[in-house]
């Protein structure tokens, strides 16, 4: 793998990565109080485009990253539902 | 511009609007308590990869959404720097 992609890489493990601790939190709590539903939808629909995109310009990091992204925020959303 | 471009465009739209309603949140109620600055460090530092990632790759949307996520982002993490 080239430097370029592993860039790509490293980007997507800090910025996806933030998203971990609000899955564990929103898992353990119980509580979405605080996370829009509406907001949620549009994020992860937002996410599914990105994947298109990174399938167009062949950017095997945005298409990684993005799958990452989609299974994190599809659990806060589907546990949003769940116990709103 | 290309369609895919436009696709991009749209895809960074939808994912980084997910995080005003967060700035507008934190703006209004002073409250951080949620927001944890370790990672908002990582996250800030990650979109700066991406910035640098997109233009190694000549993409224009991941450029334009990535300084559009930091400006966002980095009021975030002066807010809870000042409020904390």
């Amino acid at each position: 793998m080239d430097y370029v992609s592993i860039l790509g890489f490293i980007a997507g493990a800090m910025t996806t990565g933030a998203l971990i601790p609000q899955v564990i939190h929103t898992w353990i709590s119980k509580s979405t109080k605080d996370v829009s539903l509406g907001m949620y939808i549009v994020f992860v629909a937002g996410i599914l485009l990105w994947i298109v995109y990174g399938n167009l310009i062949k950017s095997l990091p945005i298409i990684i990253v993005n799958i990452v992204s989609f299974c994190l925020a599809s659990t806060i959303l589907i546990l949003k539902i769940k116990y709103k």
